[in-house]
Order: C-alpha cells, then sequence, then structure tokens
C-alpha cells in the first residue's frame, strides 16, 4: 500500500474515527485503525464491536493495499506533523510516514486479524434530515438508563409511521420524546432501539452536515450512511448493533390531563433550579410552588447542615395552586434540552407525571416524575 | 455585619480566592473565607496556612462585622445570581443573602475560629514592577523539584542586588534564571526562596495589572502588595512563608564555555521534539545530531514496539558536529519557557550541561543536563 494524502484530510479522518476506541486488553486489535487504499479512495474504520464507524477520504493511490495501525498514536503523530502532503507506505505490516522534513516508521499489525465492518448495501433504506436527525437526538439522548438491568431502555427508541418519526428515551424517572416529519412517507412502519454511543457518534459526526443521511436496517444492525456528492463512495457508515427487546409502551404514561399550566422565561428557571440544586440536600430535592394569585412560581430547598434558598420566577399560570418537588438534576436536564425562550411546565395531580416543553413547538416533550416531598 | 455590594464585585472576589482552598478535613475553618466590613470596605481573606490572600472591594457597608462562610459553596451561589446588588447581613453566624428575587440562608462559622493573617504594614519594602515580575515568574515557577527531599530547590529563588533581581528555580536536571532590571536600586542585598504555590498565585492575580508590587519581607515570611490607587487599603495582599535554607550555589553548574552553538527556529524544534517523544521509550530520550555540513538538525527517537521517527531542521551551527541526547520533557518545559521566535541552543562536552535562551535576549537562559545516551 502506498498513498498521498493532505495531513489535514488524514488528521480529521483519524480524529472521528479514534473517538470509539479506548484501550481494550483483551482484544487489542481494536485499538487500531483499519486502512485500505482502492481506486483514488483511502478508506479508514474503527470498531469497539458494537459501534464501528468507516469513512472514505478521495486520495492519490500509488499501490492498493491494507494496513493496520494503532490509532491513538498515529493521530498524536500526525497532528504533529506540518501542513503537508504526506507519504504513506506499508511495508511488513510497518508504516512509513514521509512528510516535509520527517521520516517514521510505526509498527502495525496483520490487516487480516482486523474484524469485518459489515456491509448493507444491498438493503432497502429509509432517509432522514441529517440536521432534524442530529437536533432531536441531542434532546433525547442523554434521557436514557444507565443501569442495564432493562437493556432495551439503555437506549433510543425509533418509531417510524407513515411520515412520522419519534426518536423516544427514558430512564423510567423522565422520558423524552421527539417527532420528527419526513420528507416522503416510508411504505412499512418499523421500530427499533440503538445503543446510545453510536447515537452520540451520529449526532458528532454529521451535526453540521447539510443534507439526507440513509439508514440501513438490517434485523440486528443498523448503518447510517452519509453520500459524498457524485461519488461512488459514501464520506461516513456509522454501523450499529440493535438492542434487541421490546421497547416498552411508552405513551400511556404521557399525562393528557393537567392541574396547572405555567409559562416560565428558560432561562431565568434554570438559573434559579440550579441556584436552588445547591440547598437540595441527599436527596436532590427542590421544591416547585405556584401562587396563581401572584402570578409567580417560587423554588425553594432547604438543608439544615447548609441552609435555605428561596426564589421567585414571574409566570403565566393557569389551572390550580399547588407544591410539587423533583429531583432538580430530571429539571435541569429537562431544561437543558429545550433551546426556546420560553418553555411550558404542565403539573398533574400531586405526584403524577409532569411534561415541560418549548413554547411555540410541538415536536419536543419531556416528561418528568416528581419525588415525595419530605 | 450588612454590606451591600455588586454581584460581579463579589463574585471576582471569592474567584481570586477559592484557588487556594482545598478540603481540609483536618480544619475545615479554612474551606471558609473571612469577610471583614470596615468603613466603606469589605475585606475578604482565604488561606491553607501556607499561603493566605487578602483583598479589599470598595463596598457600601451598612453595619461593620465579620463573618465566615464556606468558601467554594458561596462562590458557586453568588455566580448563579443575577448581575445584581446582592445585599447580606451576618446573623448569628448565619449568612442572609439577598438579590433580585433571592432570598437565601447560608450556615457560617464563628469568625474567632479564623485564623490570623498576619500583618506586615511597618517594614521596609522592594518595589518590582508587576509585569516584569509576573512574566519572569512564569518562565522559571515551572522548574522546582517536586520531591520535597530537598525543601530548598522545591520552591523559586529570588535574589535582590543593588538593582538587579534574579529568579531562579531548578529540579537538579535543569535550571531557569530570569533576570529583571529594578527602576533603584535597593540598598542591601536580599534573597529568600518562597513556595512554588504563592508563586503561581502572584501570577494569578497579579498578570494583567499595570504598575508596581511591594514586597515586604520578614524573616519568615513574605507579602506581596498591590495598591488601589489614592486609596486608604491595597487591592490585594498575597503573603507566604519563606523556605528555609540555603539555596546551592546554582551559578556554579551554569557553564561558560561550549562545543557547538545552534541558533533554530522555536516552533518547529518544539514540534519536532514533541513528534519525537511519541517514540521516546520509557527513558524520554530524544537523540540531537548536529551536523554542520548541512546546516541542519537532526532529532531522532526509537522504541522497538512502535517505531522510530528522524526529522530534520535547517539550523546556524558553528562549533562541533556532535549526538547529544536529553529527555524531551525538559526540552519542551523549555522551549515553552521562551517566546522568541529563534532560540540559541549551547551544547557542552558530551554529558555536560547545555543552555537553551531566547535570541535577543539576555535575561532568560535554561540549562539543562543531558542523558547517557544508549
Amino acid at each position: 500500500m502506498k498513498i498521498e494524502i493532505l495531513k489535514e484530510n488524514l488528521k480529521n479522518g483519524l480524529n472521528i474515527l479514534e473517538r470509539i476506541v479506548g484501550k481494550n486488553l483483551s482484544l487489542p486489535i481494536l485499538n487500531n485503525v483499519y486502512i485500505n487504499a482502492e481506486d483514488n479512495f483511502l478508506s479508514m474504520s474503527s470498531t469497539d464491536l458494537e459501534t464501528a464507524i468507516k469513512l472514505w477520504i478521495l486520495t492519490k493511490v500509488i499501490k492498493k493495499g491494507k494496513a493496520v495501525s494503532p490509532i491513538k498514536f498515529l493521530s498524536s503523530f500526525v497532528s504533529l506533523l506540518p501542513n503537508e502532503k504526506i507519504v504513506i507506505e506499508e511495508k511488513n505490516q510497518i508504516l512509513e510516514v514521509e512528510c516535509k522534513n520527517f521520516k517514521t516508521k510505526i509498527q502495525g499489525q496483520n490487516p487480516e486479524d482486523f474484524p469485518l465492518i459489515p456491509e448493507f448495501s444491498n438493503l432497502e433504506f429509509l432517509e432522514i434530515n441529517n440536521k432534524k436527525l442530529c437536533q432531536g437526538l441531542s434532546q433525547v439522548v442523554e434521557v436514557v438508563s444507565i443501569s442495564q438491568s432493562r437493556p432495551e431502555i439503555s437506549g433510543i427508541y425509533f418509531s417510524f409511521s407513515k411520515n412520522i418519526l419519534k426518536i423516544v428515551a427514558t430512564d423510567s424517572f423522565r422520558l423524552a420524546e421527539k417527532t420528527i416529519t419526513l420528507e416522503t412517507a416510508i411504505k412499512k412502519d418499523i421500530s427499533f432501539i440503538i445503543p446510545q454511543k453510536p447515537a452520540k457518534e451520529i449526532i458528532n459526526i454529521l451535526n453540521e452536515k447539510e443534507g439526507n443521511v440513509k439508514a440501513f436496517i438490517s434485523p440486528s444492525q443498523i448503518m447510517f450512511e452519509f453520500p459524498m456528492k457524485d461519488l461512488p463512495h459514501p464520506q461516513f457508515q456509522i454501523i450499529s448493533r440493535l438492542i434487541e427487546g421490546e421497547y416498552p409502551n411508552y405513551q400511556a404514561i404521557i399525562p393528557s390531563k393537567f392541574k396547572t399550566h405555567i409559562i416560565l422565561k428558560r432561562d431565568e428557571f434554570l438559573n434559579q433550579i440550579k441556584a436552588a440544586s445547591l440547598f437540595s440536600g441527599k436527596i436532590s430535592e427542590v421544591k416547585i410552588i405556584v401562587g396563581k394569585d401572584k402570578n409567580e412560581v417560587e423554588i425553594f430547598s432547604k438543608d439544615p447542615d447548609i441552609g435555605e434558598n428561596r426564589s421567585t420566577i414571574s409566570a403565566k399560570i393557569t389551572g390550580e395552586d399547588q407544591e410539587v418537588s423533583f429531583n432538580y438534576k430530571f429539571l435541569i436536564d429537562g431544561l437543558n434540552n429545550i433551546k426556546s425562550s420560553e418553555v411550558v411546565f404542565e403539573l398533574s395531580e400531586k405526584e403524577g407525571p409532569c411534561v415541560l416543553k418549548p413554547v411555540g413547538d410541538l415536536s419536543y416533550l419531556y416528561v418528568v416524575m416528581p419525588i415525595k416531598s419530605t
């Protein structure tokens, strides 16, 4: 294998691929990048066996071939090279790198030992607008359950029905749902659960890209593919296993009736919850006290060792006065997922699920369970 | 105690003071800030018993008095308050804080329990230009010995003689010396050693300030004081214990003769050392090979498990060809302390001390010992 590539192109590619590589001691080949020089293209892949990323770079290929090289090492090294053309040649599993003033040899491994990255090319696919997908995913991706005792809620649920995609995550204390309208309706409804890690990679890799991403779905895996315009290879593929199991019937817990409906300034509310959190004690409790007469919401928290905090925020209130307590972390997460300047906060019967959502945007809602007030 | 203060002023003061506060379990009073409301001024102090910082803020004092409050907690809380006037009142060791929409109580402690911050007001002092002091300190402060087996080289040596101040640090593998010319000669030569932590605080607190700082020296302590123009109190005081013991006769190890004299581009040299460091193995060895004929310096490193790296940098060379090996960390530290675009690198006899210094600036030098080449 021998190629000529610009430093920046190689560096950018390695930076994307190295993110999913940890320090795998039981299978050290996974700490490497798999490099394949084909006709005019260099493809590079990395995998942790659950998620794989593959990308293509238009490159001058002097001699086709494959190589495997330690990815974090190669990435650190390449980032220190001058911004020039790099010539890379593989000889007996050693990568010889030449770049203005530098002559370097990096010990690699046998490309045959690298796990196969699955291919999906003949499957049917769905198309989703990139920015909508990434924005929606980023509003739900942190809400999944950390515990692996119920694996199905450790991932993000995608549910396609006609021209509607719903992206959902929950950890049983709160739930986030994003609704995306597709440009074209799909033929057959489909749903699946993808793990959190590849979902985060989709956001990181595709967030700033214009255009559509294609999703190819097999019974146990999914591939998100982002095309390279007018060229035979895609720019990126993100491949993930799917999580087995049935996603809970989450729609049953989204309340349809509320006792109190509040509209608040989002930034001020978030800041007051943060201040209250400092006084919230071991159970992280902050109390929301709605007083309709005064057109304001009071936020109260108290820790006998530290002190107490009381703040007020003006609000548009309809419905009944009441006091409800929450774990402040769940309120902060919900407010962080909402970017509008005002939020709707709907409170149910005491200890029933409540809802946060952006004002003027029906596509997102965040359900949060109160805690029993002390 | 009752005062009225702007949020920003209080926040900035706390941010400076909290830096030296850790999490002291044996003497928890040290995790607090000492607050004293005097005529028109609020003074606040923190200490770790080795270093103390005290600062004054012009403030509306409604009622004089003292208070002690948990500093990191107070700082986190204040940073979340709106940018408005804050009214703070002390009642029975509780700080009552009121700021637009907020009413808060923070449990404090007895001001009597807070350690006394020493006073220096009647001593003679030296005056040093702030920027020169901070710039010089930052060029030597990281070179001190981490080990406490020789406490005298764990600190920074200040030596005043007539109108010359030399600031020195060494860990016995390398040494940095900065020479500062004072505006007025001092009457009596004096030298002392201050610990690294207060030296870093001087840089952090005074770095961006115009003007002179005063140094008051007692036999066991030093105070750096930065004035507040036309006002009866200073802005800041940084007080530190001095390190006992005699500083080594460091000037004996600064070589006066060299075998090889090299001028190199600083950024390129630094980058090539960093790249070489990746291949430098367990003993961190990079080899510098000087070839006068080619007007270039070669940098070589090799690790049998990883690979090898060879790079070249064009240089102006006088004197003899030679190969010298260094711990790459010491070269990187030295180059990081030099900001000029070109550096002088002077090599002695093999395994003798070498010197890095900025081109066109005689005020700084960095002596580094080679390692025995493998």
